[in-house]
């Protein structure tokens, strides 16, 4: 198995210091897109949530701080990161089963029906160039098409179940195409830096079996004023609640 | 000719009276959205302007306002409003070739290469029921599918030539994925009616032949404060510099 040596993590607070993750100093590491994504998922207590492409955990487990009681599955494709997940999950005292495997080979342990997928799928920031790090490098690239991280969630989830997923707005229009036919009652809420601001990354909520008319949601606004102050946290209220205070971007579904 | 009688018709002010558009009294009435239409259209003098169902001229009569010089044709399937569109364009002094057909069976008139394609197709409100008026529901009715509408401007573009697009928000999906294989460099800009709602409509702009990346604008808001102020106009200023006083939406596309 390949793990991260101790000297090459750190360990971050997430949520005010409610959830603490493992993560490398050294590649992908969470910042608020997890925890945005954990914010749009209406998982109650009981339901059967997959992480696809988990990373070190912390989508899945800012949603069991969120909602304890959700039953939590998580594949990832980089042993090193199941690993962190794994750990990050028993130090959180959170259940979660990590499964090492690909999305285009399900594993068969995860071949069951789910109430709900989120994902946060791995893309290359506009304008970025390739990370020195492997495994960062991996994590921010997109090997898998968009299109299939859409067809491994509608092929988990049971009827009626629930996809969520963050990712860069430039995806948007793949991932739509790939919702039909099993999936429907889209809706999109973008998330803009600013107010003003085109929105560099969006949230995707799709159910399967849904025949609901798109919906295109007022921006989720993240940081409050014209321009960044600096080192100074400048969340806008609403943000604050969701990255601080863990609570649920159900309002902005609204 | 099927032409409105004189007494069912209703002489409009738009763009604070620069243009005059003769409308009938019971049926589809111009209001907003041919004007941001027009708006939307980065059109310049020389170049030649499809307006696909051009209703009785809205869209192109405000881009001819804005416009001086611009080479405007449109396809309308209603007599009637083809013939409207006629007598608006010589009220105005506006050169326009109006044409009589259907986009699924475009004109030979109108096979040619076209700069700039402009379309607000028509669409059933969200909870409306049928109007009681044949041509206000047939100009409201989804007849032919917005994926027709992408395919017949793709068509009558030149290489390099714009697509501007009004619709509900519910069409974005099917309009998104009717643009592959022959347009791209999607944008699309949400109309909120006031800030923080959801936008009930998009403008959509693509490319033929255009391979940039997808963008989502941030909201162009038309409405100032919370609630509607009853009668009095309340328009924020960037939307009264659209609507009264012709100005375009670059800024918005930027």
């Amino acid at each position: 198995m390949s793990v991260f040596a101790d000297e090459a993590l750190s360990d971050d607070k997430f949520l005010m210091g409610r959830l603490r993750l493992l993560q490398p100093v050294r590649g992908y590491r969470a910042a608020t897109d997890p925890v945005l994504l954990a914010a749009a998922c209406p998982a109650v207590a009981g339901q059967r949530v997959l992480d696809l492409g988990c990373g070190a955990g912390a989508a899945a487990l800012c949603l069991a701080a969120r909602v304890p009681g959700v039953v939590l599955a998580g594949l990832e494709v980089q042993p090193e990161y199941a690993d962190l997940a794994r750990r990050n999950a028993a130090r959180n005292a959170v259940a979660m089963e990590v499964v090492e495997g690909d999305l285009a080979a399900m594993p068969r342990v995860l071949r069951r029906g789910f109430d709900h997928v989120i994902a946060n799928p791995p893309y290359y920031a506009a304008g970025g160039s390739p990370s020195p790090v492997a495994a960062r490098d991996r994590a921010l690239r997109v090997g898998t098409p968009i299109s299939d991280w859409v067809a491994a969630a509608a092929q988990r989830l049971e009827p009626g179940g629930l996809l969520t997923m963050i990712f860069a707005t430039p995806c948007l229009p793949e991932a739509l195409a790939a919702l039909a036919p099993k999936m429907g009652s889209a809706e999109v809420l973008p998330l803009e830096p600013r107010a003003g601001r085109a929105p560099p990354r969006v949230i995707l909520r799709a159910r399967k079996g849904g025949r609901a008319a798109f919906r295109l949601l007022a921006p989720f606004t993240l940081h409050a004023g014209a321009a960044h102050g600096g080192d100074r946290e400048d969340y806008t209220a609403a943000a604050n609640a969701v990255l601080r205070n863990g609570e649920d971007l159900s309002a902005a579904f609204r």
